[in-house]
């Protein structure tokens, strides 16, 4: 099969695999139908974290092909979407709905989903199944649902996002876009984001969005503060995982705030001493998606949502390289790649 | 009337000033019945806070002697206990349960309550009178909740502390020790500190911890995840505030756990992937006692919690000094001031 593969930072190419197989009774094979580029697969990409002939790609929505005898709930055929952690979705920490800290967890990144084919491990406690197949329409929101609309939906769940709550989104990439969805659907009264890019401002306010700000950095919570009666507001949403966006999303919130990140932190230092002060309460992490599985796929299967629209690039998976150089220059939100050739 | 003053890093004298008198309309003037020492107080006793001829003390409880004429729930000859902040208990943030931050919030250490008299700001949405003139013996437990108690029980509360939980307390102070007590009324199924003193270790058990370990640091953390299956703690309290124990605490904690800190962090610095990876919950900073106060004074009225029980020291107010010393050496856990000369 073809599947991606980062060479070292920089260098993305698409090389012939072996398909891959049931190696335990727990595993499903599934054919890739659509997979997409990460915010997260550009840390590599820029040098920022070490990289050396790695499979790329965690995201992913396909088709059963094959089952081991131990699996359940999945059947050949099944149109399935599934978290970016396989998880066995039994354990104490799974039945806490931290899936992605499950004690059998295993990243889909070392598997990779940039892929024609993967094998998806635990397979009853990772996939879910669509009701039916589904229209070609709705597979980009689906595919969203594996990662990026279940982060952003666990960092407005995170920062406690509800009716009566102002929320301010640090983060215009597709996350904190999809937080600006999942604010707006859970109820907030206003949503506030830190945007300097026309195209993301218009998604951004397509999805819920009441206010854009230019500001950013300490300037961005000021904004904020001034937006606020002073307070901050109730809930933040961090999606960046850089020192000044986790030093924005903490000044722009009011004390016992709720602050939601989930930019994968890099070289991010919080003093203690501001948490002390600030009172407000810090939670994140990779996202528990499948926690959220079950209820995104029928916001999606029913078209109350749309987060697919965070894909603005469509791309055949032989030119995935094309698009890690659209995102990481930023002329792409995220792009979607179609590993299927001959249908 | 006589006050405690910290002249200098581990120099305290009690002086002659004048007696306090209302300021704002808002104001009430309490005689002070008993105040102590904090742990907070140690800081700058042991220099590691500035200090230059500074008044001491933040925890109180008293007879009202004079109201400002917009004082309206408190008035003159009600026994009173009152928060460390002086807050409005009426801005967006006390209605929130953050009296802590306020917005017109004043400490109480920069009046300074270890004195005979002290004005207490914002007497309406600061003080709380009991229902009565207390038995003596119920004294101490009321100067407890103006703070310690307080704190512990913010602690508990942020660590989420409840039935079916797991409990660990990182710090055996009376901060701590009362943290054990909140996690126990709180319904804790479980309950284990950190103590290496057989005085703390005791009266950590009298107050609901189901064990005591003498691990502390990653030992501590280690300690504690062996004990819970592998998984850590549901919940945490750090109240210490040291990097250490704030380590401790994070360690300790199972994924998606929470961690309540009330140490006040000296030094602190808390990597953004640690909280990335582990995925606790952190919640803390100066405790909202006011939120809490009708609540811990009708427990304490009705005889149900002694959290008195940490004043293992009792000295007049112009024998502070000794008081100080004895905390510092670790010789006392905490040192009841009684103020009243002639009665």
């Amino acid at each position: 099969m073809r599947q991606v593969v980062m060479t070292k930072p920089g260098d993305v190419v698409v090389e012939d695999r072996d398909d891959p197989t049931i190696l335990e009774p727990t595993d499903a094979i599934i054919r890739v139908t659509a997979t997409c580029i990460c915010g997260s697969d550009l840390w590599p990409y820029r040098g920022v974290q070490d990289v050396d002939h790695q499979v790329m790609g965690h995201e992913y929505v396909g088709v059963v092909q094959d089952v081991g005898p131990d699996v359940r709930t999945v059947k050949v055929g099944d149109f399935v979407v599934g978290s970016f952690w396989a998880t066995d979705n039994t354990c104490e920490i799974c039945r806490a709905g931290y899936q992605s800290h499950c004690v059998h967890r295993t990243i889909m990144g070392s598997i990779g989903t940039q892929a024609e084919f993967a094998r998806v491990p635990l397979a009853d406690g990772t996939l879910v199944a669509t009701p039916g197949q589904p229209d070609a329409n709705l597979v980009p929101s689906l595919l969203a649902a594996s990662d990026v609309l279940g982060t952003g939906w666990f960092a407005a769940v995170a920062a406690e996002a509800g009716p009566g709550k102002t929320v301010a989104v640090v983060g215009d990439g597709a996350v904190g876009l999809l937080g600006v969805l999942a604010a707006s659907r859970l109820g907030a009264d206003r949503i506030i984001v830190s945007s300097r890019h026309a195209d993301r401002q218009a998604l951004a306010r397509e999805f819920g969005a009441t206010d854009i700000i230019e500001e950013r950095g300490d300037a961005g919570a000021q904004r904020v503060r001034e937006m606020t009666g002073g307070l901050g507001a109730h809930s933040v949403i961090e999606a960046v995982g850089t020192q000044e966006a986790m030093m924005q999303a903490i000044h722009s919130a009011r004390s016992g705030g709720h602050v939601g990140f989930v930019g994968v932190s890099h070289d991010v230092s919080i003093p203690g001493s501001l948490l002390f002060s600030t009172g407000v309460h810090l939670h994140g992490g990779p996202a528990p998606v499948r926690r959220f599985l079950p209820e995104l796929l029928a916001r999606i299967w029913d078209r109350t949502i749309n987060p697919g629209k965070v894909f603005d690039v469509t791309l055949p998976l032989d030119r995935a390289a094309e698009g890690y150089e659209a995102m990481d220059q930023r002329r792409a939100i995220k792009v979607l790649l179609t590993p299927e050739r001959d249908r």
